[in-house]
């Protein structure tokens, strides 16, 4: 019986989702779900794209967060419109908590669509929100064990981007040893050595987002 | 309906936490649940820890994490007895899966257990072990907005060990300013600033340890 109460939840979860989907197609926006333990630098590399691309794309954030608007504000503050979402102590973002937020953007006006979830390896992996396109910072301090460890959020997502390459030298993590254990639990993963914080490394990241933008449309 | 069958659940979980708690008590055990975001290091605290203490203390450590045995394996490489929980795929330890590995515990011969829960800010943070202390473990690369972003997990911990404090000089997150921000919103938290990997700072950890070793009459 709890079973099938969980499986109605999820099936209700993803219907939501595909409705996303469908909302965010019909205006040619494309979406990508941003994810990643707390701290890995997730805010700051969509502070670095919003910078890096707002002269051609028109973006937008929503921040998903247990509680502040402190991540909104800092998009905001780079000119990027943000929304933030507070969970109230749930530990992700769902595909409702999105829907809702989507009725208040003007999608129309919107070219690409960012998605931050909350700071969490784990809980995030089997919510969709209708983004077409997952992926998770996985930071350098963070060791290069997380991959074996969380397999399932690495599986659900299409790319990563190691954060914090500015520290390779300093910590005793080794960025050949990380990118090694990312292949081996999921094969066809985009990984990005990046350092948010300088943009250094962040060219072909821009390059796959330029490309997504591409297949929705959203080109002149 | 559905707050209900969470409240009883709750219920469930709580009540089983004060049995496991009664279980430590029988046998004198100080547990201590040690939590934190995903590489925050709380597997190399417990390793820097055991060796340090490992000549006046009986230690053992329940490893929580959704999957591998790679935390208990480098646990049981320093002479500790460590027992691996995988969760699959779940977000946190509950009472239940503690109390099964109690039991295959010797706990007459355990003076300190610790509890390292699986990599997370949030979920675990309801869930009791039935430890008589909860510490969290915050390492300096994951910036100081956390205390405020994941308040509720630093409300329910009384110590916080401030880890990877060697990176100080190269990060740009000042030490300072997490401990003040620990403080705005736990006042009553120890804060205890460590390198877990060097051992530096570990000491009034260490002490705090003994102490409550001592409160649980474990001392000769």
């Amino acid at each position: 019986m709890r079973i099938e109460l969980a499986q109605n939840v999820m099936q209700r979860h993803n219907a939501q989702a595909r409705e996303n989907a469908r909302a965010l197609m019909r205006y040619n926006v494309f979406a990508v779900d941003v994810m990643g333990a707390p701290g890995a630098g997730k805010t700051e590399l969509l502070e670095r794209t919003v910078e890096a691309m707002a002269r051609n794309v028109r973006m937008a954030v929503i921040e998903g967060d247990v509680c502040t608007a402190r991540d909104a504000r800092r998009l905001q503050e780079r000119g990027a419109q943000a929304i933030q979402i507070n969970t109230g102590g749930a530990c992700h973002l769902d595909a409702d908590m999105v829907a809702e937020v989507l009725e208040d953007l003007s999608l129309l006006d919107i070219d690409l669509l960012f998605i931050e979830n909350v700071g969490n390896l784990i809980c995030p992996t089997h919510f969709p929100s209708g983004a077409a396109e997952r992926v998770i910072v996985l930071s350098l301090p963070e060791g290069a064990d997380k991959p074996e460890k969380y397999p399932a959020m690495f599986q659900s997502c299409s790319g990563v981007l190691v954060n914090k390459m500015d520290l390779a030298g300093v910590l005793p993590v080794y960025p050949a040893e990380v990118v090694q254990q990312i292949g081996r639990v999921n094969g066809e993963m985009n990984i990005w050595p990046v350092c948010a914080r300088t943009g250094e490394g962040m060219e072909e990241w821009y390059e796959w987002l330029h490309a997504g933008l591409r297949r929705f449309g959203r080109y002149r």
